[in-house]
C-alpha cells in the first residue's frame, strides 16, 4: 500500500513544486524566517496549496532529517479530470456513475464511502479542493486501500462540476433527508448519474441542492434522527448501482 | 441520553446483584483480598457476570469515592427475551425482522448497525453474552442513542436463538461474502426473517451458517476485498426492509 510521502527541506520542497506533483499541504515553522522560505511559500500560495504555520517542534517530530523549517505532504494519488472519469465509464460501456462529496471532512466516513464506491464499481469521485478530508494514512486505512484505486477529481467549485456533468447528459442527484422522493422509487437515466453526499453536520450546500436534477431520501421507520452518512451513502450507491444494472 | 452507571464499593455492588439489575461487568482490584470481596465475586460468577481483575490504580481512576476494591458497570438498557422481540412485530402487525450479531466487538461498527436497525424499523437485535461489544458510552455515541431504543436480547448460545426463531416460522439468513445468492434477488418470507451478521475479522461462525435457511451476499464490482461491515449491514437491512414492504 502506498504511503503519504513527506518532502522535507527547502530544496526538495521547491523541486516538488516545480515537478507538478500533487501537494496536499505544506507545513512551515513559525520560528523560522528567511527569504528562501518566503519565496517557496509565495510559489505554493500561487498554486493554491494550503500552507500551515506550525511550531518548529511539530516539524522536528514529523521528520528525522534537517527540515530547514519546511515540509510538504505529497498526495499518494494522482488526481484526474472530470472528463477522465466519464471516459472510464465510456470505455467500460457503462452509464457514468459518479459520487460528489460536499464537505465530507470526517476521515472514517470519507474512507468508508471510498471503499463502498470502489467495491460497487463507481467510476469516480469529485471533491472540492477545500472542505474535504485530506487523503492521508487514516483515509487509506479506513478505505481498506480503495482510495488509491479510485479516479478522484478535485476542483475549486463543486457548482462547476455539476454544470460540467449536466452538459455531458449526466443527471445530478442531491441525497438529503429533506427530499420528498424515496431512493427506492428512483430510476436512473441511461445517460448516467452523479450522487451528491454531504457531511452529517452540514448536509449539502443549498446552492448545489437547487441545481440538482433530483432530490432523494431514504424512507425511515424509527425515531433516531438520521443514518450514519457512510451507511446512507452505502444504501444509495447499492440501490443506484442495482437499478443501473436492471 | 442515559449514561452507563457505575456502582462502587462492596455494599452497593452486593445490592446491585440482589436487585437483578443488568450488570455489564465487575472490576476487582488485584491488590485487595478479603472474604467479603470473595463472596461478592462468587455470587457474580454464579450469575455469569464477567469479572476483571485489574490493578487498584484503575479503580482509583474510575471512581472518586472509596471503591473498597470493587466496581460494577450497570447496563444502560434492560435486555428482553427473543419472544418479546417477536411480540413487538406482532403488535405492529408486521413480519418480524430481527438482526443477530455474531462477534461484532468493534464499538463503531456495533453502534452503526444499531443506528441503522433503529432507523429502518428492525424489531430487535440478538447478541451473544460473550464476544459482543459492551453497551457503553462509545456504543451509545456511535449509535446516536439508537441502542437505547432498541429491543436487545442477550443469550448464551446464538445457535439456540436460531432454533428458537425457526420454531416461530422465522427464516434465518447468513449474510456472507462466500454465499452464492445475491441479496438483490432475495424475497423474504411472510413469516419473518432474521439476518446474521459477523465481524470483519471472523465472519459468521460456520455452525450458524450451516443451520441458516438462506445465504446471501452483495454483488461486488471492484477489486477491494470487502465492504465495511456497518455499510454492508446497511445495504442488507435497507434491501430486506424494502422487500418486506413490497
Amino acid at each position: 500500500m502506498s504511503e503519504v510521502l513527506k518532502v522535507v527541506g527547502t530544496h526538495p520542497v521547491r523541486e516538488a513544486l516545480k515537478s507538478g506533483k500533487e501537494i496536499e499541504k505544506i507545513l512551515v515553522s513559525r520560528e523560522t524566517s528567511n527569504s528562501e522560505l518566503s519565496e517557496i511559500v509565495k510559489i505554493a500560495k500561487a498554486k493554491g496549496i494550503p500552507i500551515q504555520k506550525v511550531p518548529k517542534i511539530k516539524l522536528d517530530k514529523a521528520s528525522d532529517i534537517n527540515h530547514q523549517g519546511i515540509l510538504a505532504y505529497i498526495s499518494p494519488i494522482k488526481f484526474v479530470e472530470i472528463d477522465d472519469i466519464i471516459e472510464v465509464a465510456t470505455n467500460r460501456n457503462e452509464s457514468p456513475f459518479v459520487i460528489i462529496l460536499d464537505s465530507v471532512t470526517d476521515t472514517r466516513n470519507f474512507g468508508a464511502i471510498c471503499r463502498t464506491a470502489e467495491c460497487m464499481g463507481v467510476h469516480g469521485i469529485i471533491l472540492p479542493k477545500n472542505h474535504s478530508a485530506s487523503i492521508n494514512e487514516g483515509v487509506i486505512k479506513s478505505s481498506a486501500g480503495a482510495v488509491l484505486k479510485l479516479n478522484i477529481s478535485r476542483i475549486n467549485h463543486l457548482q462547476d462540476a455539476i454544470y460540467h456533468l449536466q452538459a455531458s447528459e449526466i443527471k445530478v442527484i442531491s441525497f438529503t433527508e429533506k427530499a420528498e422522493s424515496n431512493l427506492r422509487d428512483f430510476t436512473p437515466e441511461k445517460g448516467g448519474v452523479a450522487l451528491i453526499l454531504g457531511s452529517e453536520e452540514l448536509g449539502i450546500n443549498p446552492k448545489l441542492i437547487s441545481s440538482s436534477n433530483h432530490h432523494l431520501k431514504i424512507q425511515m421507520y424509527g425515531t433516531t434522527d438520521s443514518l450514519n452518512v457512510g451507511v446512507a451513502a452505502g444504501m444509495a450507491i447499492y440501490e443506484i448501482k442495482n437499478k443501473i444494472n436492471d
